[in-house]
């Protein structure tokens, strides 16, 4: 299982310095801003595997759309002036707006305006993948500024035959048991709702991959929302619902405020009980939501026929804060300490997860641990704390518990057990069973 | 299944009537009252069968007693003065009161005499079934107005040889299984704790007949309380045991005051769970008893060898109003809307119950409801909690669960669900298994 | 069953006429103190057999340790007056201190010293088991008056091969399934936390040996905390593992504040449900505790691979109480009430296992009790809930449930029920099957 937790101090700085990089490509559903993320993060992870469905291919109930490339925007004002200008701020456009080349009047352009009337200085984020149309986004500030008039209006856009484009990472591990990470890379200058998932979800591979002792094997996905997942499960389904012990999508997770739980469908699994507890320490204060408030890859993860063991551990949670969706989720919003602490509860529920076992005593009574110098010699502050937990622990250690539901029954940290659990089992007083073919729940 | 929730706008009028022309029927545990009762209710439901079992016939543990017919009562004082009057009120006499035709003072008379100091204005109602006595129930200022003197008492009564009487129904359905309603026929002139019983049963095996489309066969029982639930289940025990899949009291549904929940034995039967379900949406401040508070046929139906699905339904719970088994219970406390609103959560139970079953999704990942139509087009108010609602319905649509659980999960009516599942049904998104052979509880 | 809750008016007196001829005996793991302890307690219970085992065995993880046997100890001054004296109170020496005979300064002498600042009137009461070393302990009044000078220390003491004594009573009954009650004789003058144990054993011991109709065997301990029950099971744990159906450390049960409740580590057996069902009656204010405060022989008993069903009903717990392991724990905080109250806990949980059962009513509806003579024919105070409770046990004998949940279930006493389930019984109202090989939790 993987030994450490350890990681770069500076790591929160490198994955800000990530997003930054990341931020002007104009990321979509499809098409070549997805492209150059996936290379960009190729650069990180030489073995990411970066592959593509051709549009059109069935998937399940969907269909893969056709690619968009957008090369220019704009709206120019009767004295030729650029109002917008898609190149300054890769929202001002509706994704997969369809191409236009066109004067009207102001009454004519304004039912293909978006703005929030609430947030007068945002720019919303809006598209329309299924439904052909066309539009511009801007400040409620600006929009309420422009004077009647003709308007030229310009979209150079083109949707095509091509393909979807996803990045897969498969890191094996000692068994075929595999935890899923899955994060996605469609949506274009967002920080919180995009760019927060594939840094972190970049860092963790390269601290799971540093870690040559991993006791499960890893697949980390790098696509496009909804309809990336369901094609990647359309063809990955049987072998993922064959070998994943526990998943996470990675989003959200790169703000400052409190951190927040999405649990699977059913509640109960590896990832939803490693994920809790992680929480229950980091932050105590998280927000637990219902699944009824789902809204990202969970949807397809945990559908009934997926029923993968999928959660969520967030900082503040896709639709809940006030930035959402607007130019407001930026790279300000998004911090290196925000992403240092989404980070960390995902690397400690994976490592968790991966030191996570069946623990069972191998004395009859109470061991006598004097004699093996396992009672501290030191009288520290504390100590009597961590003998109680360390007999607690053998207490529980019945092997029909796993080290998790110890850690909720006896009160102590699943991070403060993984060490006494190796030492007891060095010890011979503890046999461990690392993982077991146990239903989901 | 039953299609529609429909009925009469005028019904709880009809059933007000109907309570009206049963009130002056002097019912008893048996004799002609209830076959007179019978008799009127047939007429509203051609195909009633009118049962007797004869006096002396042993079931289970009780034996069938002797029907008694009451011509008169009355007391006369000194100057001949008749100052109570059985045909005036048929509570002024005990139930089940042996005849007598005696002068005697009003010392002797006092012990024979029935009424409520708290309740100074009501009579009260009183039985004697199982032991021979005769007596007078009067208001407690009429018996502090009462002089000393002689007074001659009179009553004209026979216990005789004869039959316990009952109404049966049996409406069949798509399938043997069965929903139980049983409501009682034994009470003289009490409004809620009887008549609002049988005419609300009256109203709803009227309209589940005029449903061709039943998924279910129903059994339904118009029986004196006690005796004649035991002596019908001694006859029938095997068959409903087999067959019952929910069954409901019907007691105490007239009056206007909040509803009443009384559970099952095990409290979590499908009558407990379609019950709870509705009255949760139809009246949120229903008060739940305890099975410890039981008091009508659920004391047969539930106990541990009959062990049937049995919940009740109710307005105001018999033994908790203050006007129970006194003459307050009358058509006035009971009223047109309140007899409505006791039908209504039976007849949404039923409904509910009728379109029950396990919903499975057909497709892997989300279904593209756009394609289908199945997006709202309009953007109406509610139109996204409607979507939400299509989509929760169908994440947990896993083929475990039915209905009404699904319902509480998701935290919608199963009414409103009804609908959306047929419609998934219809474009071959959902499967749904109607019914299935669970355990009771 | 047991068939009577009688026991002498006088017993607590008894009781700490017992405790105070306990009380001078200078007990120890093993030794003289011991011994001496047991061949009084057999004095009241003939069929007690004091039993031995070596020095240096080995029991599971640990080995019997040496004999200790003290002759004398004490402290002179400069002016030879005996400072500390153990023949005047025998928790002045640290248990299995090592023998000395030398002078030395206050200031060397200091390290030897053991008391306790926050309670400077109170000798504390400490011991070395398991490692080699020698002290004394006094008030730290006492200490603080200490002048600097030469001090004359003398420990006359002596550890040798030996055996480490216990006592074990065995009580046959009708089955070979058995009762476990399981005290501790290793504290020197120690009242609650100590002698109030084996006093109250003694006359559980007497009770249950009085009543001839006893359902259950009996194996009743009297033995060195840790190590005592340790080497008890090393040598009895299949056939207890077999036998055991509930069990009982009786230890804390002298004092007279609340009762307190230590489970078992499931804490769902039955020693746990009688426990709690006693003292919900007994003493609603009872302290319930977790397993994870444990620290008597539970953690022996309820250990993984004995895992019996062990809990704890006593007054104030072991280390919850200001007096604990300290010369304030004496026979003024212990009282005949306090000791009687003790008991009186200890011996309804047993007297309600010995007569619970499976009660499985055997008529179909609810049986006619009026026949049979069931009904009160008095209508005293209290005599409607009591037919209630009648009704309502005989409503959930269904055979799947015993008399300890069909108590907690309808809210009675199963204390009330036994009488009630035996008329009914008689009656053959009622199949009553005694006990029932379930799982232990």
């Amino acid at each position: 299982m993987i030994q450490s937790l350890d990681s770069n101090p500076d790591l929160g700085q490198k994955m800000h310095q990530w997003a930054r990089e990341l931020w002007p490509i104009n990321r979509s559903l499809s098409g070549p801003g997805v492209r150059q993320t996936l290379e960009f993060l190729k650069q990180q992870m030489p073995n990411l595997q970066i592959q593509g469905i051709p549009t059109g291919t069935t998937c399940f109930d969907w269909t893969v759309p056709a690619e968009w490339e957008i090369r220019d925007a704009y709206i120019l004002n009767e004295k030729g002036e650029k109002i917008l200008d898609f190149k300054k701020n890769n929202l001002h456009v509706v994704g997969y707006s369809t191409a236009i080349d066109r004067k009207m009047t102001l009454e004519q352009l304004q039912s293909h305006l978006h703005s929030l009337p609430e947030q007068p200085t945002a720019i919303p984020y809006v598209t329309s993948y299924y439904s052909s149309r066309w539009g511009f986004c801007l400040s409620h500030q600006q929009r309420q500024s422009l004077m009647p008039g003709l308007y030229h209006v310009v979209i150079d856009s083109t949707h095509r035959q091509g393909a979807l484009t996803y990045g897969e990472l498969r890191i094996p591990g000692r068994t075929e048991k595999e935890i899923l990470l899955s994060t996605y890379v469609c949506h274009p200058s967002m920080a919180n709702n995009e760019l927060s998932g594939p840094v972190v979800t970049t860092a963790l591979a390269q601290w799971i991959a540093a870690n040559q002792d991993r006791e499960f094997s890893y697949r980390i996905l790098f696509l496009p929302e909804t309809i990336g997942s369901i094609a990647y499960l359309s063809r990955h389904l049987d072998e993922m619902k064959k070998n994943t012990v526990a998943g996470f999508v990675v989003t959200c997770v790169g703000d400052e405020r409190c951190h927040s739980f999405m649990p699977s469908r059913e509640g109960q699994t590896l990832a939803d009980r490693a994920g809790l507890h992680v929480l229950k320490y980091l932050d105590p204060q998280f927000k637990k939501y219902s699944f009824l408030q789902r809204g990202s890859d969970e949807r397809q993860y945990c559908s009934p026929r997926a029923d993968l063991p999928v959660a969520s551990l967030m900082r503040s949670k896709y639709a809940e804060f006030p930035e959402y969706h607007t130019s407001l989720d930026d790279l300000n919003f998004v911090t290196p300490r925000g992403l240092a602490g989404g980070f960390e509860a995902l690397q400690r529920a994976i490592f968790i997860i991966e030191n996570n076992g069946f623990p069972e005593v191998q004395v009859t009574c109470e061991p006598q641990l004097g004699k093996r110098g396992l009672y501290p010699t030191v009288s520290a502050k504390g100590s009597a704390d961590s003998v109680r937990t360390m007999m607690n622990l053998i207490a529980y250690s019945d092997g029909s518990r796993d080290l998790i539901e110890i850690a909720d029954l006896i009160g102590a940290s699943a991070l403060e057990l993984i060490p006494i659990t190796k030492k007891l089992t060095e010890h011979n007083l503890l046999k461990f069973e690392n993982h077991r073919a146990t239903s989901r729940k």
